[in-house]
């Protein structure tokens, strides 16, 4: 039997869904904050913890990567990618024309703005703290009402999908990131994440650091930059790479990047998702 | 007398306050969302537009991003780097202690978790579309409620500030950008932006992109990735660099990177803002 794998709750959420597609036969436990993931499983509540890390509906990304850089031991084992689905959910037997009210996360909401003006002109919206919540909150709701969330919510609460697919753009996905004590073993098909800074801000460091990978043809995956917490004018820069950390060339290019910033973390090396890579 | 500044609505949220701060002899006009006010700077109804950026409390920085990658030909006229400080609201009279009810955007209780965990133990969270919305439906409520937005929010609703800065991280900011049909003439201390993608996924090309700026002493201030609309292995860069598009050197480069992506679009070249640099 599979131990706990913690998520950033409520039920119902696209995170739970997530985190069932890794692993359904693990028991779930739901944890209301990113932090509160991250605590348990260092603590070992739980052996792992799914939280978003990119295009989040929970508006939650720059949480889990600030966790990373500041906060936390953790390593990344996994990535999952997940469509945003996002369902039109009402009570049994109500007719989309007569819905007054629409329930939803402001940006559940923000991402259907085209279903919502072509369908509800004349509806009010009204915000959720999740997807999941706004499900409970149409139920209990004294108008007519329908709320924006995923297909598992609608099961949950044992409400009825209206419409499905109704988020204005259909290739929208969400990135999670399974937070663990140690990372993954090689698979052949390896990503790895990690963060740097360096003092002062000399126009060649950055591209000097790229070369270490450039150099070594890894390919470098995604790059981001987060102002640092001390000093506004710095960033600290998100580099993904594919390889895995144990591989020979990818550890040159490795300690020859440690060598020349000022602080570097190791996020942790995983299987790379492959039919789609948001 | 000024033309009239477009703005992310309603009254009272952040990007209000930007724009106030920005100019505030112009009429300004409240949009409801980030691709009303860029429609509204392209047919002349107003000069220019204010819109967030980055660590935005609406959740809205990606769509700026793609609004400039993908669907307008509008320049970024200036930034504008704002601090994020919440204030608990109240109506006139109400004591802090019995508070049964807190009202805010989901961004933003999450950014005041700490504040709310350590003084509402027993208060609920209610989730409002805005900052300034939550305000109105604090002073609507029919128990005791705060709300947590910006002072102009409480002034603007003749409302009362019980505690500022109840914010968990003190030097939380908010960028801005002021869109327009140009960008600005350069003053000596400029910033330019742009965006760039590449067929392909050769390890080198972001390396030699980048090596443009570098070997002309052009300092990167920012580096990002977003996945591209339709292909999702792929990824466009946002990069911002320090100068304007107007110097020679910095002609050189970007007519060097030009030649070597498959797309590449100017957002423009506008001041720095200078006593912070999120």
């Amino acid at each position: 039997m599979s131990k706990p794998l913690g998520f950033l709750g409520p039920e119902g959420t696209y995170t739970e869904q997530a985190a069932l597609n890794y692993n359904s036969d693990a028991k779930l436990v739901s944890y209301p904050s990113i932090p509160a993931v991250a605590s348990a499983v260092e603590s070992g509540e739980v052996d792992e913890g799914v939280v978003p890390i990119e295009n989040s509906l929970e508006g939650a990304v720059t949480y889990t990567l600030d966790l990373l850089i500041h906060d936390s031991a953790l390593s990344i084992r996994k990535e999952l990618v997940l469509p945003i689905e996002h369902c039109l959910i009402v009570r049994p037997g109500t007719k989309i024309e007569d819905v007054e009210l629409v329930y939803s996360h402001p940006q559940a909401l923000a991402q259907c703005r085209t279903f919502l003006a072509e369908r509800f002109q004349d509806a009010s919206v009204m915000a959720s703290l999740s997807t999941a919540a706004s499900v409970q909150e149409m139920q209990k709701s004294d108008v007519v009402a329908a709320a924006i969330a995923n297909r598992r919510a609608a099961t949950l609460n044992e409400a009825h999908i209206l419409v499905e697919g109704i988020q204005d753009d259909g290739s929208n996905q969400t990135r999670f990131v399974v937070l663990a004590p140690t990372d993954h073993n090689p698979t052949g098909s390896d990503k790895t994440s990690m963060c740097f800074d360096f003092e002062g801000d000399a126009p060649g460091i950055l591209y000097t650091v790229l070369g270490e990978f450039a150099h070594r043809g890894i390919n470098l995956t995604k790059i981001e930059s987060r102002p640092t917490r001390d000093n506004l004018g710095r960033y600290i820069f998100l580099v993904d790479v594919e390889g895995h950390r144990d591989e020979e060339t990818m550890k040159e290019a490795l300690d020859a990047v440690r060598g020349q910033v000022s602080m570097f973390k190791m996020f942790g090396s995983y299987p790379r998702h492959v039919s789609s890579a948001v």
